[in-house]
């Protein structure tokens, strides 16, 4: 069972991925079976069932895509969109960044509309930016910007979006199964997702939605799909009742991810929001006794993941290192244009616990002091505790 | 660790999965962590090294594709073809059709040389292929066709491509780790593989390796590659020294790949052939006395799967359920033109077993006895033990 290079056991509070369950860790272990074995098929289907729940959705195509969430990403954009076709993307991070460039490559006409690093995309923005692409055939955004740690109003953007019968396309890669999210009453017509983060199973999969208006853009496609392997009108055969041969299945991500979504479903998903908002709440009061400041826009910060501005006199790598090597805690840095500048905090599925916190909190405080950068004790740990108490 | 619904233990002896040994199992169910952790580049660097050594390659360029053996396919085609550029495709069974389908969907010019399914692709239909297309850019083929059981002379037909100095897309989907293969010796330039047959992990990750000129003809590109997930060009970037992020890697999968990996090491890649080979023998000698005749071209056969024509009579479908039902044991049927007219087992990694023949042998006789198809019992295993003994 060695594999002759120590492997660690981490404390996993970076950007993803989250800590996965013992119980959905031991279902990957679990002996394959084949991708056509009839006993496979109930596992398919309640997973398509699970998926609908977490999305808040209504009679939908649910199914993860075997490939990681930005293969649920790049899935969204090469079916929904031809050659040539308009696409408006709202940017106000580097996964919107990605997004762009994706529908570039799949020779998009492709439309921005930008947001400052911090900040959200608003309903307005999306407004203006149809208004003068009068001729955009689909709207694109991130719901929880993974660089930023920022959360859109998306309800209300796809209100507007809707108003020119156009489909919106929404990454729920930071938000699914930790942040609000209502697929259905919010009218999200192509919504996906990742397995390592908020839903707490390991990565490899991209839970995809596609309800009727991106189905009908779809299937009324003029040209080919350019990518086969992420090709829905050919993958959701394997997930129907046909059970058409596309690809050898990852059986047994299959099985982890069914256990990841019941444990889901035995917490509830309000609930499950409502842990990750207690939870965020009481570490940001932690930090902020620290003195360390939030990076994202305040009224627009997420609860899956706090992103903080680097406190001054703080080397970004040398502490992030001492993180791993003392309290083998991890935390992510920031991407792009925020690098070494920011931090980014996940409380994402099983990660998002208390004790989790209290160690964070603690090891931050403990290094900030050896490293100089704080003069006293502050325990900080306890002032989150009483956010807990609350 | 319910998952609320039954999933049997299974005997995998179909066109694959095959069956993971327990301790590339327990590696799955390690708790994840992050792909950018320092502690997990030694885990990646021992990945390259050692498909480096199942490819029997030199200093190239190797890596798992974060998707199944499909996405390594069309990783090879979306990397090493520009649109317009003419590419010259041996067709003799399902996957051959399937480079093609990827070719024409990333607008490559594909030409094919197309064989009966069961017969090899050999080096002269290639070089007039070549004669015929004298602006041909890339040629692709498979190896081991996992549609029909068919091995086609990878080593003469590389000498023939090489003539025109460019370069070869060989599929070793169904060879890597079973077959030999010798990707330096012989000269091929993007060969690419999957986890989940003789390898013997899990199915989600699909080996690659790239010699020198599969990566000048990459280099060397005037447009960009369509898809984002699999551009080779950006992906490589987070398995170089850069480590920098492109997705999430799949870390579970990893661990799990690295231990199947050491143990094609501890075996050693030539043992493993030959024992590929002696159980290819030996379960050829029980279907024998069955009365159970193969399919593929002798010369060509398989050791890894073993493709055989269903015997008169018997009903596809409800031959197989009884497999799984009384068995617990998998075998596949055909797909495309041969559905419902051949089987294709597998022995391949930790599935190519002894025992595993013997139980094999005894249910097909055991069912074949008991739905009227043979009269007698014949004893098929005892002809496959002195196969053994020889």
């Amino acid at each position: 069972m060695n594999t002759e290079i120590h492997i660690p056991e981490r404390i996993l509070l970076g950007a993803g991925p989250s800590a996965a369950h013992p119980s959905v860790l031991a279902e990957l272990a679990r002996p394959t079976i084949g991708h056509l074995d009839p006993a496979l098929f109930p596992v398919n289907d309640a997973i398509k069932k699970l998926l609908r729940y977490v999305f808040q959705s209504d009679d939908s195509l649910a199914l993860p895509i075997p490939g990681t969430g930005t293969a649920a990403m790049e899935a969204a954009i090469a079916n929904l969109v031809e050659p040539g076709e308009k696409i408006l993307i709202g940017v106000n991070g580097f996964f919107g960044m990605r997004l762009a460039e994706i529908a570039k490559r799949y020779s998009a006409n492709v439309e921005t509309v930008n947001q400052e690093w911090g900040l959200p995309i608003l309903p307005e923005h999306i407004e203006l930016g149809l208004k003068n692409n009068p001729d955009t055939k689909v709207v694109a955004l991130v719901h929880a910007e993974t660089s930023t740690g920022v959360l859109s109003p998306i309800q209300d953007i796809c209100k507007v979006v809707h108003q020119k019968n156009i489909p919106i396309i929404v990454d729920s890669v930071t938000s699914l199964g930790g942040e609000k999210l209502l697929t259905a009453d919010w009218d999200i017509d192509f919504c996906y997702g990742a397995t390592q983060k908020c839903l707490g199973a390991t990565p490899g999969l991209g839970p995809v939605n596609l309800r009727a208006r991106a189905l009908e853009k779809l299937y009324s496609r003029k040209t080919p799909i350019a990518t086969f392997y992420l090709d829905l009108l050919t993958v959701h055969k394997y997930w129907d009742a046909e059970r058409m041969y596309h690809h050898t299945s990852p059986v047994n991500n299959l099985f982890s991810l069914l256990r990841a979504l019941q444990l889901v479903k035995e917490e509830g998903i309000e609930n499950r929001w409502l842990r990750h908002k207690k939870n965020a709440f009481a570490l940001r009061k932690g930090l902020d006794v620290l003195g360390i400041k939030s990076f994202a826009s305040q009224e627009y910060e997420l609860n899956t993941l706090i992103s903080v501005i680097i406190p001054d006199n703080v080397d970004d790598m040398k502490f992030r290192n001492q993180l791993y090597d003392q309290f083998n805690i991890e935390i992510s840095g920031g991407l792009g244009d925020v690098k070494g500048k920011i931090w980014r905090i996940g409380l994402m599925g099983y990660s998002s616990r208390h004790e989790n916190i209290v160690k964070l909190l603690n090891a931050l405080e403990t290094l900030l002091i050896t490293n100089g950068n704080l003069k006293n004790k502050v325990n900080a740990v306890k002032y989150s505790e009483e956010a807990f108490s609350n």
